[in-house]
């Protein structure tokens, strides 16, 4: 993990619609937990996600993995860990962790780009958002 | 059903990130299949329901229900009907039919009211879409 | 709603992922939030529902209907609220409640039968059971 | 593109539940979408994906990745491509493509290996799974 890096951490109960009949947590979803702790991420810089719509800017999302190791279960409690593992003039590459108590379920990374909503077209990192992502990925 | 009103059917192979642990469709997809049925249905009227939205309208949900009779299940093919139950100055109403073959699997409803997409607030069926509607319904 | 019926609430954070291009929730998310919410019910009774299912049993949903009346939006954080609206020898109703602040967003109940996961056929309230739901009924 | 792969195609219409508020489709589901490409080549090699569950086998996934080049949207018809990239003695990786007309969209890859479902540990690929397997992957 970067050094510095901040690292933000939700918590999350699986839902009995996130399960499959194989009656483990069906893979599609770690992405979707994935963007809850990049959504609290987002809020240690100062800005909701929804706040860094508002200014006129989006983080599309360019590329996802994931690595599954243990499934999750309807009844866990998880915790999903993310970090900015890589940050570039014009865009960013998030970590995650999928946690059962200690026990590592999965990890993961996204990868994104900042598009300026009004031309639909790439963009540098927001003048606003320079400092506060920075600080996030530990400069 | 209402005598005259039109008919649209889609198929659907069920996903497997449908089902659930207990080995069948996870309830809430059914209102997502009901979607699919009804975006058909709206075609019919010689509009894509993206075009209504382009327009400046949206169909906003204000009740669904569904009753259910038998679980569908990983691997089977479906048949979703959808028609035109009560249309009214602001507003209708769409029923629903979930079937593996000949067999009933669900029956359901789903009422809307029309919304100006620029002030957000309710408003009559839009002009061009009266008499397109008015026919799906069988008037 | 009915005297003495014990209240259960989750609270939630609206999911990215459970927004549509109409910029609100989309509609089928509610049944899997009030989900959420009876499973906090169930965990009242001294069962998780997890372990009602261990037992093997299964609370099969054979109706649900939702009355919307606000959208929610991504960034709300909500409350879901349920509670058992009847009980019966075979089967019961729950109804829910979705607030954002005191604000009543949508309002809805689902409808369960009991079935023997063994033979997959409807049966009696599990004896196990009885006294427990009894006391989430408010009897 | 392995020499000799079969290649199997389904085709999409993108679902309004499959958008978020961005006005695309949400990133997770391409997963979903490639599970249906991967279901449909299954059943080129003479067995629904179903019935190896039938059989007693689950293809449990390991990995995930996408890369996304222009979002889908809603309205949007899409064809989804999957064949074997690698066949291994004890799970295999499949790629994919989600193609709008002639346009790719996204590519992908998911990797799996043999589960035994009654003992739920990892197993060689089953026997009358062989063969069938092999001529996907062309061999």
């Amino acid at each position: 993990m970067t050094e510095g890096a901040q690292r933000a951490e939700v918590q999350v109960d699986v839902r009995y619609a996130e399960t499959d009949q194989m009656g483990v947590v069906h893979h599609a979803n770690y992405l979707i937990w994935f963007e809850l702790a990049r959504t609290e991420l987002c809020t240690r810089s100062g800005f909701h996600y929804r706040e860094i719509e508002e200014l006129g800017y989006l983080l599309m999302v360019t590329a996802a993995e994931v690595r599954y190791r243990q499934g999750a279960r309807y009844g866990d409690h998880l915790r999903i860990v993310a970090w900015v593992e890589r940050l570039a003039s014009r865009g960013l590459r998030f970590a995650y962790q999928v946690l059962r108590q200690e026990e590592l379920l999965a990890t993961g990374a996204t990868e994104h780009v900042w598009v300026d909503s009004r031309t639909q077209r790439l963009c540098r990192t927001p003048e606003p958002l320079r400092q506060p992502f920075a600080r996030l990925a530990g400069r």
